[in-house]
């Protein structure tokens, strides 16, 4: 079904006197993530309307599909007992995402009618804090005891599934909710029916702890090509699992942050189609902000070396190539080693041997970049002018290069985010370093001009 | 186990007259991902004969988490035997890669030993052009008939399992394997035992081509939180799946060689860590020197102005600012719009919609940036310096931020890789479109020069 079809299947369910019955019927045979999708071009009121034509288990997948601000629109209209219901057939993460986002007075008004046990599920899971293991896993696992025989154990899947994330991954429980190990249903399916459990358990399963960064667990997900991930509190407790789906949410948002910190944008709160004028421009402003505080050490070279621009004009021409060169051949060692840092191919005891593999790079960069200017240099300013801009031109490459390489590891280090040794930074350094080597070298080549 | 104590025990098992039965031990109980991670920082003389010490099993799977390079430089130690036995265990996915990398005279020797059935996937699976959903997806799936019953089907890919991929997913096929809709084992262990495979599956599942880019299948897996997508031939015929943790590979993958694209370096064929001078080299210089010609428009613009440049010095002290401002303005947008595209969130449509949106960002950003820049210019230059240098912030600010945010656009509409809007194209651009407003303005409010 195209978006035409779908839009006017919409506009006819939402009609006065429809019957949700069509509705009902392609919403059965249309994947949740598909309806979300039509319903992100409805007003949240008409949204709300047609949710409420569905069965309570379609209408909480549907809504677990749609993002987060528009899931907090759509909450709001909904009354407590709606609310309740909601709350009732979600996933256990993402349920507590959205209590997150719900004003205090609405999720105040509807909590008590849930069950004791829901409620402290939410609660346990919205405290932790954003970017943790812990604000991305979910509690509906599915456990089994460790003496289980592998069909009394399928039997204990088959009825714990409607309410689990997966049971594919099982969990195995010591007392005091202690994690043994991990067992798969296939492995229960191959086993012969004498077996137990703990002989079929994988005894040292992979795991993370609730308070490390959510990029850990997409990291371990991704390497052990887990379905899921057990998640640990500091005492060996099984507090929640991260899904494989929920892991690669995590890994693509987390590119997307190293992206625009890069591209030195902040993290959108939103998406980007969907994000205001002021937002956009408190996210880009302080990185351009930078840039012309930076330009107070390269104004200051350029004003110290006035005399010397006052007698060679012609230097002027080059004075974009150089500095960009150097900016340029930084953002690329820095960009090269913000995401091998960030997918962790490369730690910090690598530097001593990158650095001298990039002065190499650099060097054979610098020399083939100051070949290619000298001609330029020969053509708009002669020969003298050729050979200032070409030494200069590979000593601002291997320094931008040397820099834009080892930013990203002290900021690492230092403990902050490699990201943030973005173009502005590394433009601004370079900028500084380019006009001094430049002016410098040309004041020594070419004479101490006449003030 | 800590790296160190990892390597003497390798050591200790390489050491001559030691016997296996140690490190087999150990194999059984570590993740063979960690294995492979190990013998990384061994020869590759010395990883094979440690895989030799491994039942055939164990032995393929650790094989499989080597890195591709590292597993050429292994398989060409292995005789015909070895590697026949090899690529029997291996999963379909990565004996065809490796396929394609060994040389001919080897297949040659050792394909004939395999069976007919397995000689024809490998040659079908590796065919797949690289950057192809064919490329990435693997032949050991699981099918079932339409009108088996819950049991047998369970009762089938219990059968099925120790050559699946994956169980939880079963593909039911019709005549000439046409893909009817696919059932998981969670629905099948649910069913009553009367009810029948076709009365269960999916029969609208989500599929792919096997021609389509290999970023469409990472996106639909992350989009249907999906555990395999079904891969069809252009007759609607099954001919793979692309389990979740293959896809997290592309997503990963995409993302890394995005990155590189944006910030101007070409994806590396081996690891960064591993990657050599000559090869970073090359990777890197194509954009340092389409900066270098770029050069020729903005060197040719200040030519233009030079009078008016050697009459007012104190312009030059901004020169830097001016341009840079232009170009990291036009990065974010790029940046931003660059990754929007690539995660599906923003289509080529939206185009009207967002330009009109940077226009009023860029307007207020440069509107800032010119009040931030006008203390600077009023200091270093006197308030008639000060206002060519404001409006001219203002100019090139819009003007960088608009062209950065169309050109991935531009590129996409193209059908190029929107990522080609890299940073130094982008400095390029801005760096003349900066010199050539600046000066304008100059001379247009500071009057003509005398020459």
């Amino acid at each position: 079904m195209d978006r035409e079809e779908a839009l006017s299947l919409l506009r006819a369910a939402l009609a006065p006197g429809a019957r949700g019955a069509e509705f009902a019927r392609v919403a059965k045979s249309v994947h949740p993530a598909d309806i979300a999708a039509w319903f992100a071009e409805l007003p949240p009121e008409e949204a709300r309307s047609l949710l409420g034509q569905l069965a309570a288990p379609a209408r909480a997948q549907i809504f677990g599909y749609l993002d987060a601000e528009f899931q907090a629109l759509v909450a709001q209209r909904l009354d407590r007992r709606e609310l309740g219901e909601l709350f009732l057939h979600m996933s256990h993460d993402e349920r507590a995402d959205l209590f997150r986002r719900i004003p205090e007075a609405q999720s105040e008004a509807f909590l008590p009618a849930l069950a004791h046990a829901e409620r402290e599920d939410i609660r346990r899971l919205a405290e932790h804090p954003e970017g943790t293991v812990g604000a991305v896993m979910t509690s509906d696992y599915a456990t089994l005891a460790p003496g289980l025989a592998p069909p009394e154990a399928i039997e204990h899947l088959r009825m714990a599934a409607p309410d689990a994330e997966t049971i594919y991954q099982a969990y195995v429980l010591g007392g005091e909710r202690r994690l043994l190990g991990t067992v798969s249903l296939k492995d229960l399916i191959l086993a012969p029916s004498h077996a137990r459990v703990e002989e079929l358990m994988d005894a040292s399963p992979v795991s993370v702890r609730a308070d490390a960064p959510r990029e850990e667990a997409a990291r371990l997900v991704s390497r052990y090509d887990l379905i899921a991930l057990p998640v640990l509190d500091e005492r060996g407790t099984l507090v929640g699992i991260v899904t494989h789906d929920d892991a690669m949410d995590v890994a693509e948002a987390e590119a997307t942050e190293d992206f625009g910190k890069v591209g030195a944008v902040e993290q959108l709160a939103v998406s980007l189609k969907g994000a205001s004028v002021r937002h956009l421009y408190r996210k880009r402003v302080f990185w351009l902000m930078v840039l012309v505080f930076g330009n107070l050490f390269s104004g200051a070279g350029i004003a110290y070396f006035e005399d010397t621009i006052a007698t060679y004009v012609a230097l002027v021409f080059f004075l974009p190539l150089l500095i960009d060169s150097g900016g340029n051949a930084g953002s690329q060692s820095a960009t090269l080693m913000v995401r091998a840092l960030a997918t962790g191919e490369v730690a910090l005891k690598d530097w001593a041997g990158m650095v001298s593999r990039e002065l190499a790079v650099a060097v054979l960069l610098g020399a083939t970049m100051a070949v290619a200017v000298s001609a330029l240099g020969i053509w708009r300013g002669g020969p003298e002018i050729a050979l200032v801009v070409s030494l200069s031109m590979l000593m601002v490459v291997v320094a931008g290069s040397v820099i834009g390489m080892s930013l990203p590891f002290l900021l690492s280090h230092l403990r902050l985010d490699p990201a943030v040794a973005s173009s502005p930074l590394i433009t601004s350094i370079a900028d500084a370093v380019g006009v001094v080597v430049y002016f410098a070298m040309a004041t020594m080549l070419l004479g101490q001009a006449a003030g």
